[in-house]
């Protein structure tokens, strides 16, 4: 049976709304990587549209950004299950969902030091949504068999360790430590801030 | 002897300077904790000084917004040394010091808002540059007398604990956790980031 016309022009637009929104994130992506200013009207440039289309798909340029971040950070979660956050201990998981999730903040520096700057913590933070939820599962994990500490709410396990990785981001970009210096001082600092403390004497 | 005229004009000058700068970084920290845009225009109308008396001592909104930053960094150090960093156990200091750091940056939360905002991270380092040193010095106390771990650099110490103070901030000024929250998780999290890691079996 042929599909009537109007059902088919209404596929045609969506994959044409769908590849320009694609094209929309690659070219503020790329500009933010070059640390150059993601404006509109160098978006539109870059994705070869008009600024009528980038506005209609993103009225602000806040909107925009954190669109992209929010992509940026679904690549991050599919490096961070290929980590296997489910295999071996959970302070083991955590170590190589740390490594996974520093190298992928490692190649995108430029979108972070722009999300940093120009997004407000909320907005940040509900980029970060699903990211929240896939290390909150592997840290209630941990608080299930022993190995985290259970006397701190995991969302604030969640917040200290974000917040460790981007300020170790931040010392990175700025030049005063390595790459490999950081992700060291990473897992030492959140295996501690993660363990259960000692019982005090 | 009289002072003569010349001298007599430039301690005028320069007391109309110093009382200028302070005029203006009153009237810009009032803006920023009140949240309105301390652009220079609104500074110097609140100052009630000429654009062009502001511009000549601070030539961009960023170098003004830095100065701010620097003087409520100044008064955190007041009060941290009235935490007496140096008296008992380098731990109780330290809680001691990050319960009054804590209060400071409560009483200042619209300016680390701006500050977070807008000031890059080496501008944010360089205005906190008086504080890491105060902070340092009671971090490596801990370290001499063994309640401090030496595995991890004195300057990571300084900056995740930082880190965690600001990323508690953000969550009681999004109203996600309450004060007193706030401060028993920053007590908790910066001991076991601080404390010596027991020995690995």
């Amino acid at each position: 049976m042929p599909v009537p016309t109007t059902e088919r022009t209404i596929d045609h637009r969506r994959a044409i709304a769908e590849r320009n929104v694609d094209a929309i994130l690659d070219a503020a992506e790329l500009l933010l990587q070059r640390r150059a200013q993601a404006s509109i009207a160098a978006v539109a440039a870059e994705a070869g549209l008009s600024r009528v289309t980038v506005y209609a798909h993103f009225p602000t340029r806040a909107q925009l950004l954190e669109a992209v971040v929010e992509r940026a950070v679904r690549r991050t979660i599919t490096a961070l299950e290929q980590a296997e956050p489910e295999q071996g201990s959970p302070a083991e998981a955590l170590e190589r969902v740390v490594a996974a999730g520093w190298r992928e903040l490692d190649r995108n520096r430029g979108l972070a030091a722009a999300a940093l700057a120009d997004l407000s913590p909320t907005a940040l933070r509900r980029a970060h949504r699903a990211a929240y939820r896939r290390l909150g599962e592997l840290i209630e994990r941990g608080r299930s068999d022993g190995s985290f500490r259970t006397d701190l709410p995991t969302d604030w396990l969640i917040t200290s360790a974000l917040a460790l990785i981007h300020a170790a981001g931040d010392e990175v970009r700025a030049g005063r430590i390595t790459q490999a210096a950081a992700l060291r001082f990473l897992a030492a600092s959140i295996h501690s801030l993660l363990a259960p403390p000692p019982l005090e004497g």
